[in-house]
């Protein structure tokens, strides 16, 4: 019965006898003593493994290379290094796989360069360290949702809607790429096309979780959205997952509240599940000198530990802009894009600037100008802002994007009407909330 | 602040002033008491709420009515129904939202109907119970897969590989659909689509979350898949989720234990989270007359508790073969397709007969005809069949597929050369575990 490396670690007992299987990290071979370092993915440390030379023949020990599988069955026994509470002392090594041309050395390897070995870069520390804390915040979020009564939701990814006009669209076909059906007008017969329509990746689930929300109170989905915009940035994905929950019945109040109180869950979790894991990521960061990587101000633990300490500063936009007019670098020409007055959108320097200079503190800006935010936010009494908030954190500018949905059929309309799109389009959603 | 009406019926104390918000399924008049019935979608029942006809204008109560949204502030109090434990005795009414026009009235509807009205159907008993119970059942899965040391992975959606030939594709593109760019020799130029060439929708996860595996030890996707296959059975749909775990060193066995296991803590998990919403779709199916719907032999509930009661019987594709070669149904022609001996592919109907008439149990069928399995499946020794296995269960057939992984090269080099399957194809996939 085989045991994971992140439970012998943790709860092994010196003493008692174990398999463990893994791939070799690192070997070292002297004339007493062979260590072998390995890992099985369970956890960011490696087991240490001790054997006698007379155990291994002379060509075995030749295929124990970087990157080979093996198992060993042994005794675990109280380690001498620092690293590790024990270390198993190999009684009988079993190779399961070789590997004579593993390109990853035991060595710091640049994220270009593993970019080329996509499919072996899980059994680098790096992107162990990533995978397992993206496992550790996507089950934090299922958690939370969960614990909170919403109920998990899974919105369609092919879609004939494109209401938001969120960004640019895959389309998605299933006729013939080189000959299409045709009308006689020589046009595409989209008749022809799987859904007998026009069908793109979803840029959103909002909409159809809005729905969902309007029957079960409170949803959440969780997964994959698309863009097909041609941008090669930090902050632009053709595919990512993304989270969007729509609750009946709330206020921007309480979706500020409920998004606060989601980001510190997910902040504690990984701060208690993933120490190891952040701990070599911040290793990294602080040694990495030849990649063009953002350095932050402060070290990543520090930074998050930060984060969860402080409570989120509110404002609204309108104090927002204030504080930017003012800002040193508005007034002496350090901003991109200049500050010039009420109305205009908020760049990601000058989120920035408000986190990580002005509050020192996560922000949420309430209250945008309607005309720079989406229809179906609702409208404030003073006629010219939205109910609309955007959650600001350092190092990354907006976290989360919200508001409390417009209820009132005129304003709606109105809303659709100013930014030129046709109730047509999206006619059932009219009709799952007001049934006109 | 308002209370959900699941939290209202289980742990609402009489006497205590609360605020519920729901919408209204049914309301009663008389002339000394108003009944509305109404429901938050936070469970599958309903909150009685009581009122003085005093406290509502005539202009205010005609607007209450089926679909409206109300929030109701009062007293709770002991229930002399037999449905519920308390009610609420409302003080005061405010109406939320009107709706005139609602067209579900509180009456069975014909799933062909609720079709009709996608956006609502959250709203009705039996898509409140479904979209509930799929909410349980994911939840579920995330929970499992955690505990047992699972790393949760999202894989490509949008890919250039198609290794399995699982399925029809859907081609994913930006480029223009009327003209899209053009290479000299007329053909479509995929180097201008958004990847520089022809990608598709994925139909399964499966090679991408084994090389994560190989690093990680133990992953599981749950994420939506994709068939362009223009099929309407009940087993078909062009988009669904799946789950896909992958374990490092398993073998067919280890497969089979944790399929049984996972199996079971879900079965076990709705049976004790969701009965409310299984009563209702027990006594929903018990009723339905007029509609095509596959009639099983055991109401819902008996037949669950009957699954997670069973232990799995194992059986071979040989022994499957030759209890179905004496069947019954084989002899006398009931078999709309023969079973005319071993290499044959088990159809729905043989699965339904081992399962529901034979064993009276869940069915684990191992060891399939190499030939009509797929090429990355583990060969066995007798050299005519692989470890694979399938989980075949009562009114469904097969729900789980599986196999222990081949991990010899030139058993998987000939493997593809009998499949016309070409290396360059997923050159990746021999890469992640052969370095060839």
């Amino acid at each position: 019965m085989r045991s994971k490396i992140k439970e012998i670690l943790r709860f092994g007992i010196v003493g008692t006898t174990i398999e463990a299987k893994g791939w070799i990290r690192t070997k070292r071979v002297s004339k007493q003593v062979i260590f072998l370092s390995i890992n099985d993915g369970s956890c960011q440390q490696n087991l240490q493994v001790v054997m006698a030379p007379t155990l291994l023949s002379e060509a075995l020990l030749n295929q124990l290379s970087t990157g080979a599988s093996i198992a060993v069955l042994g005794r675990l026994v109280a380690s001498k290094g620092q690293n590790q509470s024990v270390e198993l002392e190999g009684s009988q090594l079993t190779l399961l796989g070789i590997a004579p041309a593993y390109p990853l050395q035991p060595k710091a390897h640049s994220l270009e360069f593993l970019r080329t070995w996509v499919h072996l870069r899980f059994r680098t520390n790096t992107f162990g360290a990533v995978f397992r804390i993206r496992h550790a915040v996507s089950y934090a979020i299922h958690h939370f949702f969960h614990e909170h009564g919403f109920f998990y939701l899974h919105t369609p990814i092919i879609t004939a809607a494109d209401a938001e006009g969120a960004g640019a669209l895959f389309r998605v076909t299933s006729l013939d790429a080189e000959g299409p059906a045709r009308n006689p007008d020589g046009r595409v017969d989209f008749r022809e096309d799987f859904f007998k329509k026009p069908t793109n990746l979803t840029v959103s689930g909002q909409l159809a979780a809005e729905a969902a929300a309007m029957g079960l109170g409170a949803v959440y989905t969780f997964g994959p959205t698309f863009r097909a915009e041609n941008s090669n940035t930090p902050r632009h994905l053709a595919e990512f997952w993304m989270v969007e929950p729509e609750v009946a019945f709330n206020t921007l109040d309480d979706n500020i509240a409920l998004v606060e109180e989601l980001l510190k869950f997910l902040l504690n979790y990984v701060l208690n599940n993933c120490q190891e894991e952040l701990a070599w990521l911040q290793k990294r960061a602080l040694s990495s000198t030849n990649e063009k990587c953002v350095k932050a101000q402060m070290p990543l633990l520090e930074r998050l530990a930060f984060v969860l300490a402080q409570p989120f500063v509110q404002i609204t936009y309108t104090e927002a802009v204030d504080i930017l007019m003012e800002a040193r670098p508005n007034k002496n020409g350090t901003f991109v894009y200049p500050v010039t007055g009420w109305g205009i959108d908020l760049q990601s320097e000058h989120e920035r600037y408000l986190v990580e200079d002005h509050f020192k503190s996560p922000v949420v800006v309430t209250n945008y100008p309607r005309a720079i935010k989406a229809f179906y936010m609702r409208q404030n009494d003073d006629g010219r802002t939205v109910a609309a908030m955007d959650v600001l954190f350092p190092g990354v500018g907006e976290m989360v994007g919200g508001s409390q949905r417009e209820e009132r059929l005129d304003y709606l309309q109105q809303a659709m009407q100013r930014g030129n799109l046709q109730v047509e389009d999206i006619n059932w959603y009219f009709k799952a909330t007001f049934f006109a």
